[in-house]
Formats: structure tokens, sequence, C-alpha cells
């Protein structure tokens, strides 16, 4: 379901790791040489490019690359580099040290990932910053935010897709006990959203629903300034249907006055090669415009190409 | 530092297995044999006797010894027979299906393996049971030792050397100060203790009794027969100075009335391949006997046998 596009003769990484340093060369840099090499090769494919660049120029070329561009554009071309975990591990880093603003992005990356894909992020998270992932997110949050940010990000969910429904029906009723109380980072509240698998946790709010009539969702917006409840939800949308919850990022970072461009660029190189597709059929349903016109209304120059090349074309 | 002894030349494992299969047959068992080849094979080598065993017969080496074997016997053959994340996920299992009584081999598992080891316990938990450990241990536990065991069984520690010295006195002071106000299960408490890399931890307890006086399991004794406590002990305990945490779990178990032959053999065979030597070594210093000279006097039969044979010689 990856968006991009690979040509079906790959040149050898020797030349697109030539023609790289040839974008780099001279006064001006070739940006579209930039995009047309590297949003056009796979995660593993742009790993060797980046072995083989550093292996022959001596350097790495992440910092080829961040010496030679600039704000948006760098910004998404540096992280589509990257490879998936340290590109998690690099984000989740930047809200930790921004003191944990914007922790819906920890959300993102702990329930949007596959439970082998969000330890590798922690493994990254090591090499990278001599320190661990939770305990930066355990460190720099308190009260009920910790409270649900750091088993989150620790979780290793079972991922078979068979469900206990008499489970299923008692956590349902749980939960609605404990909305009923205003409970909600009452700790068996925060425990079923975070251990529970992804299978289980599905059945258990369809069970809520039938029983209570109403999208657990629906039920947390007593404030909508409450920042616990605003990743509550973010956690419940992301666990059960990422496409809705990444569509939703998508229009109101480009719905935004001025554009979020960093909101759009994490999500476009962090799903690219996931489940881009989907967002944009949740997109184009829910926006009457398809997300490349979105794009190219809202962006422009080099940031736009790389955001289009990596979004794939619409009747892809 | 494993104690156990693997003959210069090990027999194919095609003999191995036909040996075992002998010691199977006819009216009795044959246990002095199946000491002699299990005792003296290392986590690799019996695994490729099980899966020698199962193509060759097409039964479960772990189901042919529970027909053949029983009690005390039977259970430290078996634990020795399963790989290390096996055993560990099995123990887990065990206390959980308990109700979680003796919580301890629970914090054991968490603190005393590495990160890698840990993550590959999880692994198999999930193969084992179509569950995490996690959900498990959050789902049977409660109040603080829920707080306290639910972070511990998800813990990824970063396993550098590096530690930070101001960190190291700004938290002591911190664990210091939620004593002196009786608050140890107070979130920050528990987040040094689950989140810090073992040398930090290690770094900030030194601090502790550095700067207070005293070391800091001395200061959380207020009840001995508060479960809490006794667990956040053992937590530490095994964290910082995990050899004479085992032999004070070996120490209690083989002097106790009746010998606690649970525990005797969950820390011979979890330990054996791994720190078996230094825990003799603490326990020759503690008890003025060897470990050997007590587990002769304590156990007998084939279960002694088999003890000896994996605790290795006394000058070894």
């Amino acid at each position: 379901m990856s968006t991009i596009t690979v040509p079906a003769e790959v040149p050898p990484v020797s030349d697109d790791v030539e023609q790289l340093r040839k974008a780099f060369e001279g006064w001006g840099t070739n940006e579209g040489l930039i995009i047309e090499i590297l949003s056009h090769r796979n995660a593993e494919q742009r790993k060797l490019i980046r072995q083989t660049y550093a292996q022959t120029y001596n350097e790495d070329l992440l910092k080829a690359l961040n010496k030679e561009l600039t704000r948006d554009f760098e910004r998404i071309v540096l992280l589509w580099t990257y490879d998936p975990a340290e590109r998690d591990a690099f984000l989740a880093n930047e809200i930790v040290k921004k003191g944990a603003k914007s922790n819906q992005v920890i959300v993102e990356i702990a329930c949007t990932r596959s439970s082998h894909e969000l330890l590798l992020v922690r493994k990254e998270y090591h090499a990278r910053y001599q320190k661990s992932l939770e305990e930066d997110v355990a460190y720099y949050t308190t009260d009920e935010v910790r409270k649900l940010l750091w088993p989150l990000v620790t979780s290793y969910r079972y991922e078979g897709e068979e469900v206990n429904m008499t489970l299923a029906k008692s956590e349902a009723k749980l939960l609605h006990d404990k909305i009923a109380e205003n409970c909600y980072d009452y700790d068996d509240f925060i425990r079923i959203l975070t251990t529970r698998s992804k299978a289980q946790i599905n059945a258990t709010l369809n069970q809520y629903k039938n029983d209570f009539g109403q999208e657990i969702n629906k039920n947390l917006k007593a404030d909508p300034n409450d920042e616990f409840l605003k990743i509550l939800r973010a956690t419940i949308k992301s666990l059960t249907n990422p496409a809705k919850y990444f569509e939703k990022v998508l229009r109101l970072a480009i719905n935004k006055q001025g554009t979020d461009e960093d909101a759009l660029t994490r999500v476009v190189t962090t799903r690219s090669e996931f489940d881009m597709k989907l967002i944009k059929e949740e997109y184009k349903k829910r926006n009457s415009v398809s997300l490349n016109e979105a794009i190219a209304k809202d962006t422009r120059g080099d940031y736009e190409d790389m955001l289009l090349a990596l979004a794939g074309s619409d009747d892809a």
C-alpha cells in the first residue's frame, strides 16, 4: 500500500550516490535531482544509498543534505532519508526535548506502529540518545499524561486476531462506568487501552457502541482544551482506525491558517511506505478534494514536489 | 561464568536423542542417563536436541519427559530443557495464573535479565499464551503492586555504562524525600527504579548511601509483611546486586523448614549458564558452607544429582 513509485530498473547504487554528490556540487543545489532519486527509492534502497555514500565520500549523507537544504524541504528530505525506526526515534526525541508539548506525536508512534516496529524504535532510541524512550517520556511528563504515555511507549501488544468476547463485554462496561464517574485516568481505563491487543480493543469498543449507543470518543469530549482527554481520544482513534486518524491529522494541518508543515511532513514521510493509499482514500471521502490537490494548493516549490512525489499520483 | 560442564567432545545430536529415547523405554526410566545428557549440554545444544527429538520421534521432548518423570525431578528437568526465554515466560505465566502471589519471581525476571533477554521473554509470552506479559501482569495485580510490576516487565533499559552524576544526586534526594514522607508508591520513586539504566540506578543509590548514611533498603523496612515493600526491596537488590539477591533466595529456600524446592530449582535452572559462579561465591561467604554442601544436605535422589550437576563442582 506504498504510494511511492520505484523505477522498474533501479540504477546501481553507485550511480545514485554519484548523482546525489553532483546535486550538491557547485554554487546551486540541484533539488530536482535529489527529489528524483530519493523519493523513488524504498527504505531498503535508501539505506544502501546512505551506506554507500558514507563509504564513498567519508561523509554522512544526512550531514550533506543538512548543509545543502533549508527549511521545510530540508526537513522532509532528512526525515524521508532516515530509516523508519530511526525517524520515529528522532521525532519522539524532538517532542521530549520540547518538554513534551504535542504529545500526540508520541501517541501516534506508540499506537500506529506494529509491536515489532515499536521495539525497533526503542532500540534506535538507545543507540542515538544513550537513554531509553520510556525513561525520557516518564521523566518529562507528569500526572495523568504520564500515566497514559508511559505504558503506551513500552507496550508490546499481542498481535493475533483472536478476541475474547466475554472480556470485551466486561471491559466495555468498565470503560462506561469510569466515564460515568469521570475517572478517565483510572488505572483500568489506561490498562485496557495500553495492554490489550488491537483486535481485542476493537471488539471492546464495538461492544461499547452496541451496549451504550455511542462511540466512546463522543463520550470523551468534556473539555476540548484538556490535554489528557485530547491524547486519550488520539490513542483510541489511532489504535482502532489509523487511516481515519491520519486523515484528520492531515486535514487539520492543511486547513490550519498558514499550514502545519511539520504535521504534513511527518504523516507523509512516515506513512508513504505503509498505509498512505488508505489515508488518501479517507481524505478524498472526507474533503471532496484529493490530498494531492490540497497539497498543491497549500504548498509550493521543492517542498511541494517532494510531498507529491511521496504521496504518489491520484490514480495509483 | 556458567557452572555446567560440557564434554570436550560432544556426541552427535542424533546419539543424544537416541540415548534419551532409550532412557524412556521399558518399565523403569533411566534418570541417570537423562541427567548425564541434559545437564551437560548448553542452551544451544539442548535446543538442537529438542528439535531433533521432535523430528525423529514426532513427539515433543518436553511431553516425553513429562510422562516419564515426577515431582521435583520432573520440574527441574523440564525447566532446564526449556530455552531461557521460554522458561521465563513459563515461570511468569505460572505466577500470573496463581493470581500473582510470589510476585518476586516477576521482579526477578524483569530486573536480572538483560534488556534484550526480557524482550525475548515477552516475545515468547505472545507465542505461548496469545497475550502479552504486561497485559496479564497489569490485569492480575492491583494498586501499588501493579504500579511497580507493570512498568518493570515492560522496561527496555539503556545498557550503557555512562552515568549522569547530577541526576544521580538529585534523584537520590528525591528518593530520600519520598521515603521520609512514606510515599514509596509515589510515581517518581517507581519511575526511577523502572526506567533508569542499571548503571544510573547504582550511581543514584551509592549517592543515597553517601548523602544519607544508610543503604536505601534499610530505610524500606517499615512493615516486614507489606507485600509492596517486599517486592520494592527485591527490585532494588536484584537490579543492583543480582548475585547477592540470588544468594539470599537460595539461602531462604534451603533454610526454610522443608526446603522451598521451587525457588531452589528456579535459581539453579535460570542462573547456571549465567552468573551461578558469582552466586556460589556469595553463598560460601555468607553461609560458611558451600552451596553444593547445602544442596547435598537438603535434597536427595535424582533431584539432588541434577541440582549438583547444574551447580557444578565446588572447585570449578
